[in-house]
């Protein structure tokens, strides 16, 4: 069909998008062509933007839209915190939290023996260089609790030690969570760190 | 958050689409961000393209990029066949299974009660006059088997009726379908429907 090359492109082009199929970006198309003015418009605007000015913190690996974000560039920020997590998705999960606030460093993944990811394809080696230059007093490992990203973890302990406070997230029950819910490993870790109250 | 007040817009609409919440638009958004050239600007331009130029076609109600859809103006399609669906998602459907020649006729909709929906705000008097001005012999009925959707297949057949040949989805097991996963009603037309081997 000629004269549907265009929406057929527009579907195939969502499909790929992570969390969408074929069928549910068929959907989301004629949803799109429905509401043209409310949102379609709209989209196809702001995607032509971010496409144009989105970037990479040269600082911490954050993306935004200047080369140095506003975390970075915030006076108020400058605790001499800095909370070190694996990608930009944590670093958010963090800010929506609201109760951090120092700096961030985004590593950009996590060490991997398997996909061949050493520290030079990180952001180790600037980590090291902002721990040194940044008058950092404490450096918080909010890495995923995955045996990469606690091999991560380790190897950056390694290469940190002793020249600043290293700690990392506590691990137990999630607030909400049910003990039945829960996999051995945390409530393990949960009773190893249990609390006087 | 200043500069990344475009990439907060994009997840926000993002999370409007069918099927996307904000944690999966956060998600797609940073994958577009990451795909830019690859995805991003193609994604951008052809949204920009289908918000210019998609359209309902005049005669069906098919979404196309031109007055008159493809297949509308078709001469191989002109078999005298009219295919009767609620929306455009159900075209697109009976297209992939390839197997009908004719031409489409997509109401917009099932007629409802609860929510007010008459034949006047369905493509429902354009279809009368389709039936009596193209030459049509046979009109299928290929409405969803919910009770709206039955309840407009009986209503289109009182305004047509004895006018042409009307004939309607038959109803049975799924290919591939197993019984124990069946509802009853399925089973019981089904087996209504039985046929000799």
């Amino acid at each position: 069909m000629n004269s549907t090359r265009d929406i057929d492109n527009l579907i195939e082009l969502m499909a790929k998008l992570p969390g969408l199929g074929p069928r549910s970006a068929r959907r989301a198309v004629l949803h799109l062509i429905r509401k043209r003015a409310l949102l379609l418009t709209p989209l196809a605007d702001v995607m032509q933007v971010v496409a144009e000015t989105a970037r990479e913190c040269l600082n911490c690996g954050n993306v935004g839209t200047t080369d140095i974000c506003d975390i970075c560039e915030s006076e108020k920020r400058a605790t001499g915190e800095l909370c070190v997590v694996e990608g930009v998705a944590d670093l958010w999960a963090m800010e929506r939290a609201g109760v951090f606030k120092g700096r961030y460093h985004v590593l950009g993944g996590t060490l991997s023996a398997l996909d061949a990811i050493g520290p030079q394809d990180l952001r180790i080696p600037k980590l090291v260089d902002r721990v040194t230059s940044e008058n950092i007093t404490e450096v918080i490992l909010a890495l995923n609790a995955t045996i990469d990203g606690q091999t991560t973890a380790h190897y950056i302990a390694d290469q940190l030690g002793g020249q600043v406070r290293l700690t990392t997230l506590a691990q137990g029950v999630p607030i909400g969570g049910e003990l039945d819910y829960l996999d051995d490993g945390t409530i393990t870790a949960a009773l190893n760190a249990r609390k006087d109250i």
